[in-house]
């Protein structure tokens, strides 16, 4: 069994290793600066240790677990030019750095340096593999687009939230275990089942990543609490107060989720106190602990030996704060 | 043998029979709207009548074709956005229609259309037409990226100026030839004769093209001529004035093709002396009929009946304005 490091490591090297066309080195050097800004890798190495479950030879998925992480760059870079972000994991994003017309262009062959990534996957079951990353590639873009449709709708409801999030964040999660595990020659059930695995562990992780924004330690997260307050963003907090807050509490949540001039401290307060009296932190960590057992029982029904799981197992409880 | 109006048919009815996740329409709408504005589908009938050239069986070759008329036109919805056309084909771009974020992101997802599109080859032959499609892929993306670098650099060789052509538009009309012959069952040796038929093609077809906006008749092709020498912008006439100007010719180029306030119907007057002086038109139109021979000279060497290729021959010689 590999460890975590060892992967990550593995992936990190595939990355440093990619051949580029270089005849225009204005095109690359952003594609190797995002890749360079390093990230866990947390799709790539959940993909190869999925594959690791059912087998050792994990070499042929290392070039498809790195098509994911391209693609996932991919994302950041675009979707860094729509939120006109200035700054990803402590640096200038790449249209900051370079330009908007770079972070697009650079951006697109990223989209076609991960399919050459998918068409190094063993042929026996490359045209299974490069469908399942690509009806998730498109399942993202879905989301993104949901997600920027959301911004200017007063009312989303958490069904319509979840299903974004699911979209945006969870697939490609999903898809990278079952890929993942479908190199790795598992079953077709047990692949099926790491996909809802993943699905679920994606969902957990972008619930509490919204807790945190509001109730997170400023010194384990680096982040002032309350951003997604201040900017008006649409959590799973938020959508859930809207749907649960009546009379006055409802009018106030309207008339602060509208505004982006009043005092951010006292809005984040005003908030918080809305979403105490309706107990919104609990019922967001109740739902993340439901799609975290979920995900957990999914991966028990995989026949494999419990020894094998234990890599996967801890990966997937340090991602979502949980020891097990 | 098909023709070339039934072989268009085909692609749009598979353009418009395209199935779509249909969760955000708002990031659909785009696409139906540049894919339906229409063009004369010139890559996947080219890849068609190339298909048509080995077997009857054309039907395994028309989700690729279609998937290199989706790139084709992702490549222009973000072009527009670099460029900042508000007018494509006499109809608002995407962006100046929608807006800028949704032109990025709606052409992102048709890189993965386009993907599905090429998913959809025969498995006999399909890792060998993706790779193919995807190298032309990352060329077309580093051609615009040094078709934008030469916008800032004054002096570009004709060399370069052909390099970035070919890039940009030569690749994948030779890629969309080269792919129709693959799926047809041609020799290796004859579907590389018809890729350098598609890249001679396409480099002519560009060179016209560059020939067009200075010296082309108004009533024919519904623009202004002189519409290049206006923006500044790098043909292969005004590479090859540069390379062969001298003396007081060289200062006034130099000086005009870094102005953008000047009268521009004296501009093109003047540029248009100094092309005559040194014979850019004679020098173009040779250099372009060269490239014509090539790509035909590559034709005659597949071995298939002259009649055959009628069609396919009948087709490239409309592309660059010849009766053959």
């Amino acid at each position: 069994m590999y460890s975590q490091a060892y992967l990550k490591g593995l992936v990190d090297n595939s990355i440093v290793n990619l051949s580029y066309n270089r005849e225009a080195e204005r095109l690359i050097d952003p594609i190797k600066y995002i890749l360079s800004v390093g990230g866990k890798r947390l799709r790539p190495v959940l993909a190869l240790l999925s594959c690791n479950l059912f087998t050792d030879k994990i070499e042929e998925a290392v070039m498809p677990a790195t098509g994911v992480e391209i693609f996932h760059n991919f994302t950041l870079v675009h979707d860094d030019i729509m939120d006109q972000a200035p700054v990803r994991r402590n640096l200038p994003t790449v249209h900051y750095k370079w330009n908007v017309n770079q972070a697009i262009l650079s951006g697109d062959v990223m989209a076609f340096i991960a399919n050459e990534c998918f068409l190094q996957t063993p042929s026996r079951c490359l045209v299974k593999v490069f469908r399942e990353y690509n009806k998730a590639a498109v399942e993202v873009c879905t989301g993104q687009q949901l997600d920027i449709d959301f911004e200017t709708s007063l009312i989303v409801t958490d069904k319509e939230y979840l299903r974004m999030i699911e979209l945006k964040t969870a697939v490609l999660i999903a898809a990278s275990v079952k890929i993942g595990a479908i190199i790795g020659g598992a079953e077709e059930k047990y692949s099926e089942f790491l996909y809802e695995f993943g699905r679920n562990l994606g969902l957990a992780f972008q619930i509490q990543d919204d807790l945190l924004d509001t109730y997170g330690d400023i010194k384990l997260f680096g982040k002032i609490p309350g951003g997604d307050i201040v900017a008006n963003k649409k959590t799973f907090l938020s959508v859930k107060a809207f749907e649960l807050a009546k009379g006055n509490s409802f009018k106030i949540l309207q008339d602060l989720f509208s505004d982006k001039e009043g005092d951010p401290e006292k809005k984040i307060g005003t908030v918080m106190e809305i979403y105490d009296e309706y107990n919104i932190k609990l019922l967001t960590e109740n739902l993340a602990n439901e799609y975290i057992d979920k995900a957990f029982r999914m991966l028990d029904k995989v026949d494999v030996a419990k020894e094998r799981k234990k890599e996967l197992t801890s990966a997937a409880s340090s991602l979502i704060g949980r020891v097990k």
